[in-house]
C-alpha cells in the first residue's frame, strides 16, 4: 500500500522508525522557520514536520505549495515531539519528512472540513462526499457499521438465517405509496419496490425456514416529513412455532446485546404496558419512560363545580410537574402558548400551584376552593412545591395535547437525558383503526396481523375494539420496532381482508399466493421489524436519521448531489412503452 | 415456543424425557397396529410412534387423519428405537406420542417434498414456498447465509466499513439497461436502480472512508439469458492508497477465508496470467485451470504445405487430448459436429492421432507426412496415445471455438471435478473494446477504470491497445469477480469520457459530481466486485445461480409465484403522470 502506517497508528514506541504515510492535509502551520502539517485519514491525525536548515530548500518549497485537503504521501522518520498533544493518540510523536509526493491537489472546499463546520445543510448535502470527510459525520456511519455487524452476529448465533427477498415485486392495492418500475419486456406492466418484505418472510415460514432475518432496504413514496426518507433500512425478522412471549424475549435480547456490544451499556429489562395503558397514562403509544409525570384523570373531582369548560369536557386530565410551583406568570403564559400552538391545538391550560406553605393557587380559583384543589393534588401525588397542569376536552385530542406538554416539561426539567435508555414493549394494539377519509377500517399494523382469539367475536359487532397480537418496541419515546403474531389460516386471513374492505377477487388477485400457501401447511409464526436508521440515530443520541445515512435525500426526496430524480431520454421512454402526461 | 426441542435435536441421551416437538409430516406408515410419522423441520427429522393398545383410540383416530405436510405439535416421551436408523442424527430414538395437536392441515402438494421431486421447474417456481421446503433447496440458501456471514466477518476484521449506498439513483447515458422509477412528486422525472454502486463507492474513497464494502442488490434490465437475473447481489468493495497488488492480496485472502470457513478447504495460492496470455493459450478470459490442454499455435509448422484451409487461415491452433488416440470414427465425427454447431460455428475439425507405435494418423494425411505431423506433436508435447485436435480460421473466432472444444474435452475426460478449485487472477485487460454496432469504443470494465500509465501514449494512435489496471478473479472457468484501479484525476477521467464518445456536456451532466469530487482531494483507489449469486453457486458445486436465490425470476424476468410484473391502476398511473403507449 501507499503507506506503512495509518495516520492513527504511530506511538512513541515507533521513534526513529522510517515510515510512509498517506492522507489529507487538515492544517498547515508555517512560522519561525518551522512548518507543520496535520495529516488526516479515517484512523487519526499525525503531525508532519519540516525545518529550515534541516529540510532541503526544494522540499520546503514543495511543502509550501500545499493547501488544505491536498492528498499527500510522505516518507520520514518518527521523532518525539517537543510539545506533546494528549488530545490525539499520536500526540507524542511527529514525522520529520524526508520525501513528499502530492498525490492529488485540492481546491478550497466550499465549507470547512472540521467538526464544527461553516457549511449550511443544503451545501453539505450537495457536497456530501466532503461532509462525510468530517470526523463527526463519518463516526455516525462507523456506528451504523458496528450496529449492522453486531446485529448479524446475534441473529446468526440465534440460528436465524439471512435470506434476501426480492426488490422487484408487485404493487399492492393499498399501493398508492408504492414506487413502481416499468417493465421493458412486459409492455404496460410494472414491478413495485417493497414497502417491507412482509409476505415473503411469511412464505419463508411456510417453507420451514423457521427463523429468518434480513437487513434490507424498503421503499415508501409518501409525502416526506423532515425525518422520513423514500428509501430506508429495516432489520426484518420472522420466527415459526412461537408465541408473542418468545418474540419479545428474543428481540429484547438483541437490543440488550447491541447496547452491550456497541455502547458497553447494560440496559435494564424492558417494561411492558398495554396500548390502552400507554394511551391513558401517557397519551401516546410510544411513551418516554425516562421520566414519570403520568396522566391523572380528574373527571370525578373536577366536574360539577360550575366550571363550564370542565363540565362539558369528555376528559379532564392533569400531570404533576415536580418542583415547579414557583413558575412565574411569564413561564405559565409560555406553557399556555405552547399547548395552543396550531400543531398541538389545545384550547387553554389550567394550572394549580401547590405552594410550599401547603396552600394552592390555581387559574380556576373562582370555581374550586382549597379543599377541591387538595383532592386534585392528592390524586396526582403532588407535594408542596409541585405544579399541576390540567387540560380538558375530547379524550383522544386532549391526551395528545397532554402528551406533548408532558414531553415539553420533560425537556424543560432536563429529565430526558440522552445517555439514559428506558426500553419498553407496548402490547395489545388495536387490530383496526377507523379511517375518516375512506370511511372504512384500516389495519393498524398490516392486514396479516392476528387478532387475539378472545376478541374475535367482536368482528361483526365492534371491530374497532378487537385487540391484536401486536407489539411495539419503544425506547425513550421513540418507536424502534414493531411486529405481531401473524394469521396462518386461510379462512381467518380472508375474513381480515373482508373487514378491510377487499372484495374476494381483489384479495385473491393481490395475495392469492399467500392464501394458497396457508393451505399447504403453514406454521404459527410471528415477527418484528426494526427501523434501522432510527435505531442508529437512537444509539448515536440524535433525533435525525438523515445523519446516519451515507447519501440521504432531502425533504423533497431529491438527491441534490447527483441531481436525481431526472428526466430520461425519449428513447428510454419509448422502450418502456410510456409517455409523460401532465 | 411451541416446542422444547427441534426435530434434529434428540439423542439417545434424551431417553425417557418428555418433550414437545413441532414440524411438518414427511411420511406416515401405519401397519400391524403400529403407526409411525416422520416429523420434519429445518433441523432434521424425528420419528413419532403410536401403538394400538398403548395409545388411546381417540389419539390413534386423530393420527390417522393426518396427511403429508400437515403441521403438528406433539408431546410425548423419548424412547429407544427397536431398529435404529444411522442415516439421520436422531435415528437412535423415537417419540412415543401422548398428545397431538394439528396446528394446520395441508392439501396434497402439487409435487412431492422430497430431495428428488416429481415437480417440473415451472411448477416449482410457482410454488416456490413449497420447493424451498425440500432440504436440498433449503441447504443451498443456508450455504448462502454462511457465505454472507463469513464475508462480513472477514471484511470487518480487515477494517472495511459496510456502507449502504442508495437504491434510488440516476439513470446514466449508457442506461438503456437501467430500470427506472417514476417520481410522483417530481413530474416527468425518474430515479434509476443501480447497475452497481460504482460512483458512490468512489465518492466514499474521496470522503476518506479508506476501506468500504457492501453486500448489495444491483439491477440490470437486459435481455435475460438462462443464467441471468434482473436483480442480483454483489459483494462490492473499494480501498484507498492501494496498488493492484494490495487488492489482489486482500481478496485472494477473502476467498481463501471463505473456502476455509464454509467448506473447510485450504485452496492453493492463486495463479496469475495476463489477459493476452489467457486468450492465446486458453482462448478465454476465464480459463478453467483444473486441467491443462493449453493451445499450441501451429502456424509456422502447418502453413506452406498446400493445405488451402490452413494456408488461408489467420490462426492454426491445436490442443492435445491426452490418451485419446484410439477415439473411433464416430467419436471424432461427434467432436466435429460439436464444433460445427451454430452456437460455436467452426468450419471443421482436423485431428492427428499419435498412435501407440509412434506413427501418426490424421485427417490431413494428404498434405502432411509423418515428419510434418511429428513436428506438430512435439510442439504440443503430445506422446504416443494422445490426440491432437486442430482448428483454424480468424484468430478471435478460432480461439473461441477452441476454448469450447477444450472445455468439452475436459468434461469428456472428467477433468473438471466439482470438488477441485483452481483460482486465478487474470490481469492487464484491455481498457477499451471496439463495438461494431455503435462504431465506437466501449469501456471493457467501465469508464472509471484507469489505463496503465505506460500505455497512455496510445490514446490517440491505437486506443484499443491500451491495457487497463483491471483484473478478474476466475475459479474453475467461472468469473467470480473483477475490478480495477480507478482514475482519480479529473483530466484523465475527462479524456476517458471523450475516448468513449461522450461530449463534455454529457460527461458533466451525468458524472459532474464525480468529476467535481476529483478536484477536492481524491486519493488513489481501486476495488473489486464479486457476483455473489455466482459465488454461492460455485461453492455449492452448481452451474445455476437461480437455485441460490430464494425467490428467483424466470427467464422472462417474471416472478410466476406472485405474478409480477403486473398492471397498475389508472389512478396510480395518473399520480405518476404517465400513460401507457404501445
Amino acid at each position: 500500500m501507499l503507506r506503512t502506517h495509518t495516520c492513527g497508528a504511530l506511538r512513541i514506541e515507533d521513534k526513529n522508525k522510517n515510515v510512509t504515510l498517506s492522507g489529507w492535509v487538515q492544517r498547515v502551520r508555517d512560522k519561525g522557520g518551522m512548518m507543520w502539517i496535520d495529516l488526516r485519514d479515517r484512523y487519526g491525525i499525525t503531525q508532519l514536520m519540516f525545518e529550515e536548515g534541516k529540510s532541503s530548500d526544494e522540499l520546503l518549497a514543495k511543502a509550501r505549495k500545499i493547501g488544505r485537503e491536498f492528498v499527500l504521501q510522505v516518507e520520514g522518520e518518527v521523532v518525539e515531539r517537543f510539545s506533546k498533544n494528549d488530545k490525539i493518540t499520536t500526540g507524542d510523536i511527529e514525522v520529520f519528512v524526508k520525501k513528499l509526493s502530492i498525490l492529488n491537489a485540492a481546491k478550497t472546499p466550499p465549507f470547512t472540513i472540521e467538526d464544527d463546520t461553516d457549511g449550511g445543510e443544503e451545501l453539505r448535502m450537495q457536497y456530501r462526499y466532503l461532509d462525510l470527510r468530517r470526523s463527526v459525520v463519518r463516526e455516525k456511519l462507523q456506528l451504523r457499521h458496528k450496529l449492522m455487524q453486531a446485529t448479524r452476529r446475534y441473529m446468526d448465533q440465534q440460528d436465524f438465517l439471512e435470506v434476501e427477498t426480492p426488490v422487484l415485486i408487485k404493487s399492492t392495492p393499498e399501493g398508492a405509496r408504492d414506487f413502481v418500475v416499468p417493465s421493458r419486456v412486459h409492455e404496460g406492466e410494472f414491478y413495485a419496490l417493497p414497502q417491507s418484505p412482509q409476505t415473503f418472510k411469511q412464505l419463508l415460514m411456510v417453507s420451514g425456514f423457521d427463523k429468518y432475518f434480513q437487513i434490507v432496504k424498503c421503499f415508501r413514496d409518501e409525502d416526506l416529513r423532515a425525518d422520513r426518507q423514500p428509501e430506508f433500512t429495516q432489520i426484518d425478522c420472522e420466527m415459526s412455532f412461537v408465541e408473542q412471549e418468545d418474540i419479545l424475549n428474543t428481540f429484547e435480547g438483541l437490543v440488550k446485546y447491541l447496547f452491550k456490544e456497541v455502547k458497553g451499556i447494560e440496559i435494564s429489562d424492558f417494561e411492558r404496558m398495554t396500548y390502552d395503558h400507554a394511551m391513558k397514562y401517557y397519551g401516546s403509544d410510544k411513551p418516554d419512560l425516562r421520566f414519570g409525570m403520568p396522566f391523572v384523570e380528574l373527571n370525578e373531582l373536577a366536574k360539577g363545580k360550575d366550571f363550564n369548560v370542565f363540565d362539558q369536557a369528555e376528559l379532564v386530565v392533569a400531570i404533576n410537574a415536580p418542583g415547579c410551583s414557583e413558575y412565574t406568570r411569564k413561564q405559565l403564559d409560555a406553557l399556555t402558548e405552547y399547548v395552543k400552538r396550531p400543531q398541538i391545538g389545545a384550547k387553554g391550560l389550567v394550572y394549580v400551584k401547590c405552594n410550599l406553605d401547603g396552600s394552592f393557587k390555581s387559574s380556576v380559583d373562582k370555581f374550586y376552593n382549597q379543599d377541591d384543589l387538595k383532592t386534585w393534588a392528592d390524586a396526582a401525588d403532588a407535594k408542596p412545591g409541585d405544579l399541576l397542569l390540567v387540560l380538558s376536552g375530547d379524550t383522544d385530542h386532549t391526551r395528545k395535547c397532554m402528551s406533548e406538554l408532558r414531553l415539553k416539561m420533560g425537556n424543560d426539567l432536563e429529565l430526558r437525558d440522552r445517555n439514559t435508555f428506558k426500553p419498553l414493549w407496548v402490547l395489545d394494539f388495536p387490530l383496526l383503526e377507523w379511517d375518516e377519509d375512506s370511511q372504512r377500517f384500516h389495519a393498524m399494523h398490516h392486514p396479516f396481523t392476528s387478532p387475539k382469539p378472545e376478541d374475535l367475536n367482536l368482528i361483526d359487532t365492534d371491530p374497532g375494539k378487537i385487540r391484536a397480537n401486536a407489539y411495539d418496541m419503544v425506547i425513550n419515546g421513540v418507536e424502534i420496532g414493531g411486529g405481531s403474531i401473524r394469521i396462518h389460516n386461510r379462512d381467518l386471513q380472508e375474513k381480515m381482508f373482508k373487514a378491510l374492505g377487499f372484495t374476494p377477487e381483489e384479495a385473491k388477485k393481490q395475495f392469492g399466493f399467500l392464501l394458497d400457501a396457508f393451505e399447504y401447511g403453514a406454521p404459527p409464526h410471528g415477527g418484528v421489524a426494526f427501523g434501522f436508521d432510527r435505531l442508529c440515530a437512537m444509539f448515536g443520541g440524535s433525533d435525525s436519521i438523515r445523519d446516519y445515512i451515507a447519501f440521504p435525500k432531502n425533504n423533497a426526496g431529491r438527491d441534490v448531489m447527483i441531481d436525481s430524480p431526472a428526466t430520461i431520454s425519449e428513447d428510454q421512454l419509448k422502450e418502456l412503452h410510456l409517455s409523460i402526461k401532465s
